[in-house]
């Protein structure tokens, strides 16, 4: 297996705001044919630690990659300390003015004194066109190894990488395929999962699974490797169908979808339609819902009913129930349920109440104390959750317990705890 | 100014979905005491690389700062190659064995064996305690050169620099002190921010401005630097009053809060109440306002009217207004405002209503037509807005033109663009 390292060029990228992300993508790239990133680094505008750093990196590794410090301003220093690096001189080459020129005369402005400094490069570097910008890329080959340097910004570096720089390492790697498929789990803990699904990936060299934990989501990540395409993808359908059937109802996608999607897919596909009663979510069910692109077809109405007297004018809670059970209560949810989807004329309505903190809670119903209300035409329902983490995160995972139990009741399956 | 470099260790962070965000963190506390970061590496569980690295930064810079990689398994390499790497051997320490056990008796577990390997630490460094985990960080001085070697997980190696490390690299460091300033704008574009206010940032060397355009915020971070905290504070007072008079009402916040806790604060001291309707945001406006704990002093209720016959129904919206105008229209957005404040008796209302795409829209009303309407007592008005880019920065930008419109006429001074 080939390896890699990244190095990203610029001052910025080490102020406290500011992340080097273009690693991630290359890192992503590379791994898909088969070449593992070993080290990454960033370094400022600074040519001693540059060079240092480039020239340790061709030493250890098969493919450097270098990202930014190729602008046209004194400060952008990456030209001159990578010809340096690889012990060659930086020479001006007319075709690359007369392409840069180019660019400007397409973008109609003139093109400043200062740009021709761009078409300074590599003695003997392959040269990359740039068309999202006025800096070339380069490649230069020394002693069998890769040595890529792009610019910076990430519309400039990505189409680049992938014409130019992706099929020769893809020949130089030989042909490995590394294909991804991303399984998503809702309703189960973290060691519930492991422990149910160890015994099938712990069969596996091939594809490596890695579990995550996300928020409420817990991520099941499978990396297949193979000569062919078709042989990485059936080693992943492989391994993804038995941990699919071992975890059941809980798994909400096996294509990369989020809960949001799914849940737009069956209502689309029952044709059915939907609304949302909120408390202490105060918002975010629906936001999700409506972040799905054609949300229009299945959403009619949420209701945010943040005061009891939202919830008893809004949505035709009984007063008596709220002063009986207080407004984070099973009943509660139940009516907010039903409320919301009588006043909305919907197919199903879902309810949201509880304790999201910091204060607010009580011994009896603490913070992260949660009820989440179903409702159609058959049935009103409802569940009991205690969610932990801060008030981000108790509203985040309550609007995912609503969503999994509207999913799992869609699906007539609902598994309770 | 010492120079600092930052190593993360571990291979979780060589893949394409995590990235090192630590070493944000830390680049800020070193910043606020003069020193400044010149190098960060990402490596994985690599012992020979993670050698060079190491040796390699401690020969560049004054301060080197590793973290990761002080788990109990097999791949946790950090202890045994740090120790190799300042040529000492790793030796084991009762003390430290005992602190560990005791930890493990406080959260009422049996220790492993396997955590054992975590009271081996590096001959003559100082050890420091972990609170929130079992590996000990450690502190090893050679050549005047400070050797930081801390545990990955942020809530373990937070308090531990801070406890630990800051007062000494403090008194290292000398006294300079470099205090940050946020200024956040709204209803203004970038290159009108910066033709308003170069001519006051550029008299000044210190502070240093940058200009962040972050969604829809222009973001104005000034940094101080000065031998005493208050000589910073006072340059960075003198600065941001400039700045703050000359843009007025643009600027929200001088003091890094949110525009949703701007308006937080803005209907507690006037002791207010506000009410929601949505229909292109579907949410995001309550859910931002509902993020600030306590919220429900001042926010009664939010209606998501995504169809017309929720808008009519729920929010009194005349039929023939929608008929006559379409429900994207500013006589719309009015009758929302107006619709939401009247049901929910509430002193202030507010609505957008909008084409966020990427599909519906038209010639006459294309992607990013968004409304805005308000209303209270003694009026009801709308504003109208194209917003670019994609759904999700429609969305955000629709979510902050509302609340900015709300917040003008609060402050009784709208200013219409």
């Amino acid at each position: 297996m080939l390896s890699a390292e990244i190095i990203a060029v610029g001052s910025e990228l080490l102020t406290p705001t500011k992340a080097d992300t273009n690693s991630l993508w290359l890192t992503e790239k590379l791994n898909e044919i088969g070449i593992e990133v070993k080290l990454k680094t960033v370094v400022g505008d600074d040519e001693a630690r540059l060079e240092e750093t480039i020239k340790d990196a061709l030493r250890r590794s098969d493919v450097v990659i270098s990202t930014g410090g190729l602008g046209p301003t004194e400060d952008d220093v990456t030209r001159q300390v990578s010809a340096r690096a690889v012990g060659k001189e930086l020479i001006f080459r007319e075709d690359v003015l007369a392409e840069i020129s180019e660019r400007f005369r397409q973008i109609k402005r003139e093109m400043p004194e200062i740009n021709k400094r761009q078409a300074f490069v590599i003695d003997s570097a392959e040269v990359l066109s740039n068309p999202n910008g006025s800096a070339p890329g380069m490649l230069f080959e020394t002693d069998g190894k890769f040595f890529v340097v792009l610019p910076g910004p990430p519309r400039e570096l990505k189409p680049m990488f992938e014409n130019y720089i992706l099929p020769k390492l893809r020949e130089k790697a030989g042909e490995i395929f590394v294909k991804r498929k991303i399984i998503r789990v809702a309703g189960m803990g973290e060691s519930a999962v492991d422990e149910a699904i160890a015994p099938i990936y712990l069969q596996y060299q091939n594809p490596q699974t890695t579990i995550l934990f996300n928020r409420s989501e817990i991520e099941i990540h499978l990396a297949a490797q193979a000569e062919t395409e078709s042989e990485a993808d059936r080693l992943l359908e492989e391994v993804a169908e038995k941990i699919a059937d071992r975890l059941g109802i809980a798994v909400f996608t096996i294509s990369d979808q989020t809960m949001e999607q799914v849940i737009g897919n069956l209502l689309t596909e029952e044709n059915k339609t939907l609304s949302i009663a909120e408390s202490c979510t105060g918002g975010l069910i629906s936001e999700r819902i409506t972040e799905v692109a054609g949300a229009s077809r299945y959403f009619i109405e949420g209701v945010i009913a943040y005061a009891n007297e939202a919830k008893i004018r809004a949505l035709n809670v009984p007063k008596e129930l709220i002063e009986a059970h207080g407004a984070v209560s099973g009943e509660v949810a139940e009516a907010m349920a039903k409320g919301v989807r009588e006043r909305a004329k919907t197919d199903f309505g879902i309810s949201v109440t509880g304790v999201a903190g910091p204060g607010g809670g009580t011994a009896e119903k603490p913070v992260g104390l949660v009820f989440i209300g179903f409702s159609n035409a058959a049935e009103t329902k409802s569940i009991k959750m205690n969610l932990p983490g801060d008030r981000y995160l108790i509203r985040w995972r309550a609007s995912q317990a609503a969503l999994d139990f509207l999913r799992r009741k869609m699906l007539k399956n609902l598994t309770t705890e």
